[in-house]
């Protein structure tokens, strides 16, 4: 049992390693060649295009500027000079209403760890039980701080539930508030934002096959009979994934023709060469441009001929389509209301953003989802209980033995005291590592086998997975000892009023250990966070290695977003921590403001200067949020109730049957009241937006600036004769309409060398040619080059 | 223990019973002094005025055609002679689709009873566990044939297992095929029906308050802006429960002077006389004509000064509002969509249809609504588990004790022993079946306070918690002695796996009580709700006492709907039994099939003959009838799984565990695919349905035909004049508008002589005049009529 000094020590270690984070970070970010690391953001909004740079050869890549380490903490007050709304236009609402969870954390918690601290250890304190136990017991001096330290059957406890009651109420009622704010700031964000395609398009899925009919038809003669007002044009979506791995290819082809091409004109005496063989190791010595020139030309005829194959055969179209409508009610009517007397086919849904469109998914149809769902609950269920089954399994095969075994040559080394003791120790907590390590992918790998359409509802699945592997495993699991397998044996066969009562019994028990695990995996995690070691030395073996062109060193650099499906349930996870530690041992919730504070800062700056949200989805996260807290709620009321039960205070506890009924209905109440803005566009908005675009600009067409928004991003690549052809509805010519959105269409500078690129959220109409065929580089920002991040992002990958 | 011949013994008594009700049937049937008690559907209908007659004063009354008796099942095949689409406009869908619940029990026990005798029964007897140990144990022959006679660890458990698994199969086969009927059924009937205004109509409700503004403004202007193209007109919801107060008793009034006037026709010579003062009983004689008269005159009075307060005062209408469109498309899309940013404002849903509306619970705000929700939850759940305590407080009051006490003039009586253990039998019970008798109309009271705004809704609802009653108290607590209370008490302290098993044990033993309680309630019941003791006592009573004029004959017959609040759970609960026994104790499924048989005979006679639903929800219901037989497979599934479990039959039952997973898939996939043809109106219905109407009567005038559909029942008893000031948006004259409805609009013809009375379905579009105010026996067949049965029904009433 840790003692007040022990913990005093941990927090002193921890708070150092936090502040070493703190210190390195504020050195490696001042250095020039970690810019691109530090500040990522900057350079893809266009408004940095080269480090600042102190002169000379040295000054390149080493800060010469004495004064600036002296400023080492100046990024927090920078982190905090931009308003909300400045940071919604430079990172999105996502990326706002993302940081108002930790400021929300910090108005639930402060007044809580305020009126607990001052009320409730005074009570817990005066009892003195434990002083009085301590000659038999070893206790620590945390649980005298706690309920534990109050007497059994002591009227005291009328104050823990009050509390409870009290701290409950406080809770909701910033929850309340919060719920309110987001959803106003949601649909400010919509209505503020300019003209986007999926504001006017709604996806469809399981467009039936009529037999001698293509899915094209189908969708017009359907829409145009049951909106015959408002139906405007449609998207086939191709099933072009043969096509995509040879743009794939074209693009690794054309990368190194370019890096030749540049190492030419750099040293223009000697023409670079490489063999015709096996990965450029073996075969006959050739020059390499015209090698690449060669291959390129013979990928070119493939990909015209593939490309013609797909726009020729009605096969390669899949039953979905991205409908679009002549005004933004039109959409949301038809996104709203069912379409068929079968409810199964002609399912419509807003469309996502179209770089948030996860198009391998488009296809899957009604039958194969349900049974999707199935078999997916199945596996992340078995997955949250029955994960150490297959580890135990590696770590039985990886052990010393085995490893002599499959490598004797190493026995000596082996053998030798210090290694054996070192592997002896690491080895069978190697496969638990690898795992935890790679658990994020997989839960993303199978919301992606669930079949959703969009980038945005797979990150809220695989963080929704990720947070029952963390509320069973590193919750329950730290609470009650033993495997979550045995736990789920004991569930089964334990009453359900006797699992509250076990678990509870053990809660204030606990409480040191998971001060330390706060300070550990909160304090020092989230400095770590902002020192970004990983990506900084990624980058920079990268920047040795492997970029080659311009392009390359954008896609080294690129941060990628915030990783939601890691943080939110980590973050849902301090949540459910201090919920349950409010009433029961309040000296933990200092920590957890901390671990806000910190957190809060912290991301501020990475939002702000490092992440590049991939996708808008509008805050859609949130109901999530406050579904998960309002959960916390609910655990912390049942184990609060068992805790009591085992106190005996018979006359205090049936008080707190109550809350929980309250608290689920207030949740359904929030539900009621504000989901449905994070589900469905109000008729009043869209109609009101329509209107206000009547008004300012009537003569828009908007059939040509959605006839290739929701273009499958390959197709982008197409030469522009091509694409005419495509687009199934577009007939207008194509050199005066407006660019599709000013994210889906490809700049024509390829590089950020200019300084009046528009910001994120303004919208730009001017009249810009779109990529020729042989210009793939031109669409490094656009849609593109989200499809190569893809395939390159390892978390994407699995 | 019941032996096989004590079963036989019960058989037969029930089975003579049920025949004595079939004969007593026969034989009251075809007396026309019964006419109207076993045929008012067809008065109602139009299709009889009176009853055959076989001349003279005593042929009136009693059927003196000897060879009608010898004929006494001749209704059986009556019964059968009408196919289902005549039923369907005979009678309506939901009538039709009720009788299919029988038929669905026949196609899924039929078979299912026949595999189970031929398969299960010989497994079971072959093993004679039971017989070898019958020495010590006293067990029943039926036992002998259930799974209790297989030996513990017994292989066999896996025939019971596939049976189980088959059966499943089979009954999902059956529900799936049968939902996709009826969802079909339900579009077909809507697509066939002519027009209707609720087509046309949406409930909004929870308009928000502008000051300055009425409510009827607020509508106009929030559609005019939102549904620009589609929003045809408004009805205001009024307040108008003092007026209906009035309208009640001028009615009750304007009847005494009907009758008066009527004894007056009748005895010239003699003007009836009545006392002035209070009930008739004091005060001095006055002529009753004048009198009555007179009353009438003055109530007008006030009648006019409330509905001119009605009419001018804003306040008086509520924040409700029926809102029609130009197209069904129209109507479709605005009930399928948000219309406001804050969604618990501008709430729309389909109006019920007219006669359904439940008008006082339109005004309920949002917030009342979620507490009264909850309210209601938590009433219901303490209603089925503790309901045994008032009864029991009640129960030891009324004793013999407290009998003496209150009535000690009665203590000789009570005294003698016959008495004496008659009422101590008699009076504990009293209490129950009192409170049982009385459970349907408080459940129907919790609904309605749970603020539904349509009968058919609050049936369903009260139906659902009337299943909750009679599955904890009948199902479970026939099987597990003890209260409902102590089930609950033992459910909180058992772990989840111990309770099937407890009650999984049990199951085979209570096969006899079952059997016994489906010959008693089940064929017994029935062959009484054939033969409408109750109503036929009830109609003869009032036709001697209360009847005064044609009107309260009319009053007197009316049978009212279906009981489905009363039927549906009861029906609900024999597919329980089937499911859970069909494993376990096969013999009881032919009682099943009997009672099935019996009752789709029973129900085909009493819809064709008897009832006259009073609304039309198309079949509404069947998604919880489809969801509560799904409800007993799972139970049926647990409950085996608890019984192989004491079985030891550890190498076959895990194989069980898939099907609960596999149930629960297949009913998510019902709900998702037929749902939301109960639920939504598809847009391509709407819109094919629009351009029928529009190619065939293109010059229909939609807005006086819609304007006072959706009238409060009771402005339909004003003067013309009046109705053209209460509608708000009708400018066209009146005279040559189609009546809204033909069920709405009220009938010229005040009794039902005329032999070409449009049949259920058949719009009919004629020029009629409304009725004017001094008419009100004019509105027998109308919404007036309906407004009457409601205060008038017991079952509403509460």
């Amino acid at each position: 049992m840790a003692t007040l000094s022990d913990i005093g020590v941990s927090a002193l270690i921890n708070i150092l390693g936090a502040f070493a984070f703190l210190v390195a970070f504020a050195v490696l970010r001042i250095q020039p060649i970690n810019d691109r690391v530090y500040f990522p953001k900057w350079y893809i909004a266009g408004k940095r295009t080269s480090p600042r740079s102190w002169g000379g050869v040295v000054g390149k890549f080493v800060n010469l500027d004495i004064k600036t380490y002296f400023t080492f903490l100046n990024w927090m007050p920078q982190a905090l000079k931009m308003s909300e709304s400045e940071i919604i236009s430079h990172a999105g609402l996502d990326s706002a209403v993302f940081l108002r969870i930790y400021t929300l954390g910090l108005k639930i918690f402060g007044p809580i760890a305020i009126a607990a601290l001052l009320l409730l250890i005074p009570v817990n304190l005066s009892d003195g039980t434990l002083s009085f136990l301590r000659r038999d017991l070893v206790v620590s001096d945390i649980d005298k701080l706690s309920i534990s330290n109050v007497r059994p059957k002591s009227n005291k406890f009328f104050v823990h539930i009050s509390m409870e009651y009290l701290f409950t109420f406080w809770a909701c009622y910033m929850l309340y508030k919060e719920y309110d704010r987001v959803a106003s700031m949601r649909l400010n964000f919509l209505a503020s934002q300019g003209r986007r395609a999926e504001q006017f398009t709604v996806l469809v899925r399981n467009i039936p096959h009529v037999s001698g009919r293509s899915i094209s038809d189908s969708v017009e003669t359907f829409f145009q009979r049951n909106h015959p007002d408002h139906y405007l044009c449609h998207q086939a979506v191709y099933d072009a994934n043969k096509f995509a791995k040879l743009v794939r290819k074209r693009n690794r082809l054309q990368n190194w023709l370019d890096y030749n091409q540049l190492k030419f004109e750099r040293h223009p005496n000697k023409r670079p060469a490489r063999n015709s063989g096996f990965l450029g190791l073996c075969g006959k010595r050739v020059d390499s441009i015209d090698f690449y020139k060669e291959q390129i030309e013979n990928l070119d005829k493939k990909l015209t001929m593939e490309r013609q194959k797909i726009l020729k055969d009605p096969k390669s179209i899949t039953p979905a389509a991205f409908v679009s409508f002549k005004s933004r009610w039109g959409a949301a009517v038809s996104a709203q209301t069912t379409q068929s007397k079968n409810p199964t086919l002609w399912l419509t849904n807003w469309a996502p953003e179209p770089h948030d469109v996860y198009w391998k998914n488009l296809a899957i149809p009604f039958v194969s989802l349900s049974i999707r769902k199935l078999m997916i609950s199945l596996s992340v269920f078995a997955l949250v209980f029955f994960y150490m089954i297959p580890i135990a399994f590696v770590q039985s095969l990886a052990n010393l033995e085995g490893l002599e075994k499959v490598a004797p040559f190493l026995r000596p080394l082996i053998e030798w005291n210090f290694v054996k003791s070192f592997l002896q120790g690491f080895l069978p907590g190697l496969a638990l590592k690898i795992f935890l390590y790679v658990l994020p992918s997989i839960l993303m790998v199978m919301s992606k086998i669930e079949g959703h359409v969009a980038f945005s509802v797979l990150e809220r699945r695989t963080a929704a997975k990720y947070y029952y592997f963390m509320l069973v495993n590193v919750f329950l699991g730290s609470i009650v000892t033993g495997t979550a397998f045995q736990q789920l044996h004991a569930f089964l066969h334990q009453s359900p009023t006797q699992i509250p009562r076990n678990i509870g019994v053990s809660i204030p028990m606990k409480a040191t250990f998971f001060i330390t695990y706060i300070m550990v995996d909160g304090w020092a995690g989230i400095a770590g966070e902002i020192l970004r070691l990983k990506p900084l030395v990624i980058f920079h073996l990268k920047n040795m290695f492997v970029v080659k062109t311009k392009r390359d060193l954008e896609k080294a650099m690129n941060p990628g977003g915030v990783d939601l499906p890691e943080t939110l349930p980590s973050l849902q996870l301090y949540f459910l921590l201090g919920v349950v530690y409010m009433a029961v041992t309040p000296i933990l919730l200092p920590f957890i403001l901390v671990f806000f504070a910190l957190a809060y800062f912290v991301y501020r700056h990475q939002v702000i200067n490092v992440y590049n949200q991939q996708y808008e989805s509008a805050a859609a996260f949130w109901p999530h949020v406050h579904g998960r807290i309002i959960a916390s709620l609910l655990i912390s009321q049942l184990l609060l109730l068992g805790l009591l039960s085992t106190k005996e205070a018979a006359n205090s506890t049936p008080l707190l049957v109550v809350l929980p009924v309250l608290t689920l209905t207030f949740h359904k109440y929030c539900k009621n009241r504000f989901g449905p803005a994070f589900r469905k566009y109000p008729l009043e908005e869209a109609m009101s937006k329509d209107t206000q675009d009547h008004a300012s600009e009537s003569d828009v067409d908007l059939k040509s600036y959605l006839a290739d928004a929701y273009l499958h991003p390959i197709f982008h690549s197409f030469e522009e004769v091509e694409l005419v052809e495509v687009k199934v509805d577009k007939d207008e010519p194509h050199v005066a309409s407006p660019s599709p959105s000013e994210l889906s269409s490809p700049s024509p500078q390829h590089d950020y060398d200019h300084e009046d690129e528009p910001s994120h959220n303004v919208q730009h109409y001017e009249v810009e040619p779109l990529p020729t065929m042989y210009h793939y580089e031109f669409e490094s920002n656009s849609n593109m080059y989200r499809y190569d991040i893809e395939q390159h992002n390892q978390y994407y990958y699995y």
